[in-house]
């Protein structure tokens, strides 16, 4: 099959690779179109091995066909959308079962392989986790983002009063047509100060950088949850003031769960978040489809943080 | 009435002050013994003021006999366990309804006021917030403290392995026959390299400077919750390495809780933990019993690190 390499001097070359093998319990889908994450970008500069045992190959999310379905009960031509730990970017790529999603009524393959890994992530720590409620204000950091324009939609749908960071006035107008409330310029505005003990909730992916001005953010209750490190792994961490406001400081990531834990997940975003793509409440925010042969472009894309909400390649193409 | 008064010197004295004015919804308790914390050292010292519009004596628990019922449904002759938010070192204290309790049958009042602190804080903590499970594996710092006495009882009744933190040989002795498993002298060992990657819950007392010890020996996830800042309030956090584990931070205070949600906790308390009490599965763990007029020495027992379990002030000595 053909599949996305990364060469040795770290670009994305189309090449010839074996087609997977599958497991116990995993079938093989037909990619159509693979999701591109920041993660991606991490691995492909080799900061971001994946989990032992699963693919080389670069990609969390797709959509496509079952061609194989293994030792599973699946029908071969069923149409599915995927979480992968990785092998995303390819003609083929082995699924475990608890991992299938169906492809939500009325979306195309790449709207469904938009929405995997935001509708997951966004559902497991801001839904699941930290059980956000209506007339609560949660902060979301990078709003414009593909997780950002995602958990926008569904803290509005709570009933939350939204307040996100993007760096340009473009990005924060975008968010405000998802339905943020509170926008802030981070290149320009100390969110922590305009939102100085009035979060309940804050979605965070800069980690370290952004330690003491989340603190700073909570409100008394306050749940941050961090689940990128753009802004490093080491911080300032005054204890004192989170006891000080009862807060609490969460930090999670999908890829590194096991099995067990991801199809737990896939099945509790399926039952909450499908119904809400298929009636048009959460929309997908598809700001690029680009053959899969032009992987390279897509992260430069990102890189150069030209994006709003996802990039998709498209493997058919 | 007499109550105990800090000095301008910071020593403790008993003198002669006015007797509380019941406010809405408080009922007026006879005190017969008040516990000593922690945090009234603090206090002492001038590092801890009372919440606002709350007493600005001493002694955050107590047991007697209800004086004067207020606007309540309330008795007189009752009697009561009281979670206080100060007053506690006095012949008389003003009690919101919410925060009072019975005494566990079979309790004597120097009982009954040796376990209210530590029981709501306890339960609030490792039960409400964490939710410890049966097979989980806690530790606990200070084991042979006032919290950590009661603390090792309720993981051990629950079903976890309990690992715990003390200072000498004989307080890890106190700590073993209360049920720990895993007993470590903080003087000589490292208990983040014994524990590395151990600990599904961490109840902790020192803050900052245990900071990167706890995250290290967290679990996959983990929650470590703060309740003491022992060590400090600014450390070093590796939100990286948190991220990894999929862990969690609270820190978290009794006091500065409103009534409302004291009253919840305290509900939450009687019912979960006082059967525990009657029954003989966790035991008060009383140290020593002074009268109130020595309430200097009881405090100057507590910072000598003299005390396994707790100390109590008698009133009507
Ligand atoms: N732990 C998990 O399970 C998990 C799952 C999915 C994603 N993630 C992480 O979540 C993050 C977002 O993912 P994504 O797919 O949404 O990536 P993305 O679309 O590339 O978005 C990155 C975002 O970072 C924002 N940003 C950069 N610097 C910032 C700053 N100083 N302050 C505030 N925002 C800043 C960007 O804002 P502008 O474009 O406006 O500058 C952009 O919105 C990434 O770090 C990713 O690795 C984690
Ligand atoms: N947030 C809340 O709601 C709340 C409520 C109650 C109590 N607390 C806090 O919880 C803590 C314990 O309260 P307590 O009533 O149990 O006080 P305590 O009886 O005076 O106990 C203090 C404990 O600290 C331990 N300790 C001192 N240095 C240590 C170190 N380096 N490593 C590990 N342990 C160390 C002592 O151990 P050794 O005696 O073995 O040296 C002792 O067990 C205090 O900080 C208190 O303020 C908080």
């Amino acid at each position: 099959m053909k599949a996305i390499h990364v060469t040795d001097e770290r670009t994305l070359e189309l090449q010839e690779t074996d087609t997977p093998i599958l497991k116990d319990g995993e079938v093989l889908v037909r990619v159509r179109v693979a999701g591109v994450n920041r993660a991606d970008l991490l691995q492909a500069a080799g900061h971001y091995p994946p989990p032992a045992g699963e693919s080389e190959i670069l990609g969390l999310e797709c959509a496509g066909v079952i061609e194989d379905p293994g030792t599973t009960g699946r029908k071969a031509g069923e149409k599915v959308a995927c979480l992968l730990a990785g092998g995303g970017y390819a003609e083929f790529v082995a699924v475990p079962e608890g991992q299938l999603m169906p492809i939500p009524e009325g979306y195309s393959f790449a709207e469904a392989a938009a929405v995997v890994e935001v509708a997951t992530t966004v559902w497991s720590n801001i839904g699941m986790l930290t059980g956000l409620e209506a007339g609560q204000t949660i902060l979301i950091h990078g709003g414009a983002g593909g997780i950002g324009t995602f958990a926008i939609q569904m803290a509005k749908h709570v009933g939350a009063t939204v307040a996100v960071t993007a760096g340009s006035a473009e990005k924060l107008a975008a968010c405000k047509a998802l339905g943020a409330d509170i926008l802030i310029n981070y290149r320009e505005e100390d969110f922590a100060e305009i939102l100085k003990n009035k979060c309940d909730r804050i979605l965070d992916i800069m980690g370290a950088k952004y330690l003491p001005g989340n603190v700073k953010a909570l409100a008394t209750g306050g749940h941050q949850v961090t689940i990128g490190l753009q802004g490093g792994v080491k911080g300032e961490l005054n204890i004192g003031l989170l006891l000080a406001k009862r807060g609490t400081i969460s930090a999670t990531a999908l890829r590194s769960r096991d099995r067990a834990d991801k199809a737990r997940i896939v099945a509790s975003t399926v039952e909450n978040i499908w119904p809400l793509l298929e009636d048009g409440t959460i929309t997908h925010q598809i700001h690029a489809t680009l053959p899969l042969s032009d992987a390279q472009r897509a992260h430069d894309m990102l890189k150069a943080g030209e994006v709003t909400g996802k990039v998709v390649l498209l493997i058919d193409a």
